[in-house]
């Protein structure tokens, strides 16, 4: 069953990693013990624009800017729908 | 009988969803039960400009960017138009 | 004899449609019955420019962004002198 | 003999129009009876730019954008000198 | 002996003119006897750039724009370095 | 082993030097005795984008802009994720 | 000994002139005795952008603007780090 949104444009959804996942990836963010990791997946890209070409892919882990994309709930799940700019990293 | 608002350039009209609809897509915005949902389906689309073509058409149910676009009435009906830019995904 | 006003580059002039006549087209804008409905007939058009080519001509019907424009009286009417860039949509 | 301000770029001077030719042109902007009124005519116009070539010419009647330009005395008759963009409309 | 302060790109070094000179090339600003005139001459000119050529050139009477430039003194003079751009018009 | 953290576009990450290390390289921050120095190692460059070439390469010392960029923290150690454009300079 | 700080794009490493030089060169900021004057000598030039060609070399003196560039300390020595924009014009 195929994931049912699909960004416009140069954008990406993205899902949080749970803890567990993120202490096995070796990630914190620095002093933020606290506060939401900005670790995620990739679930969906958009097609791009002829101005930016897609650099990541579904499955990749990423490293994001604080405060970007907008939340959405689908399927009793929480994503985030942010433009590809506001990922700053890949994480292997 | 055609819909009666030709939107110019790269905008859109779109309509929101009934909460019955939402459900059966599967959607709903985290954390904003009291809030107006993000949800429409696009009613109709303006030709698009030479520097952004158009990526979605009349029947799609779109997330969109909160705060965006202008809201009209329209024979009774509720719409809002707003620029494409401002729609984030599709959801199938 | 032909509208004394000539606007240059992508802008249009336009004139605010009556009450009775927003009735028959069917449009009113979403809660705003004291407010000053944004429906206006385009009276004259500018030649465009490079980038914006016009996309509405004189007569049409159209919807246009809140405080957008400025107002000007000639011969006794009210008109306002916007940027095409500020007219979101016609209405048939 | 020539007028002596010659304007840089795609930028005009224009001297105000007095009021009773203002009368005879049948403009005058709508509530600012008391306000100055924003009608002028064209005294000397640049060379204009490569993105920008001059629509109006000296001895055109223009409507032009409150608070835009700055003021200079010349003679002893005042002056604004302001960018075309400035200009929204000429008036017949 | 040859000025000794090149501005770079499209820049101008301007001085401010006398009084005297003034009144006699006719000009003076609006409502500002008591403040700073923005009459000067053109002293060195920038070798302009790609996107702007120098429309201006030593000798030249130059308007210019309120609060635009960094004033400098060389040799006991007060000079202005600004960007053309910042040039209203050419006084003859 | 490679390091697992890849930028995207034209960003970099970058580490903090120790104070030893700052001291063999001969700079300090002016007036910062007691701030966090703006020297760092470059750790991993991203692609570039067609618009920006990189010009920092991983191992070179560098200065950077105050503020600039993203701490994250990856198996025990501080990172910033930055772009290229608040690299300053090359310490040799 | 070559100077081992090289700046990346089209910026400029200057250091500030002292004040004997400065008498000499005949330059002193207008009513900015007891301010730091913006007068400095250019220490290390980066190999520009395809946008901004270098138009300082190592030796100019240079006017440049206030607030503009990062300080940096090297080996002992004070120095600024600014974009080749923020210069303003050469001394001779």
């Amino acid at each position: 069953m195929s994931f049912g949104i699909k960004p416009l444009g140069a954008r990406v959804v993205i899902k949080m990693v749970e803890a567990e996942e993120k202490t096995k990836s070796g990630i914190v963010l620095a002093g933020q013990a606290k506060e939401q990791p900005q670790i995620a997946e990739v679930i969906a890209v958009g097609p791009g624009t002829e101005e930016e070409k897609m650099e990541v892919k579904a499955g990749d882990k990423v490293v994001f800017a604080k405060y970007a994309g907008t939340e959405i709930k689908y399927e009793g799940e929480e994503y985030i729908i942010m433009g590809q700019k506001d990922i700053l990293a890949v994480v292997k």
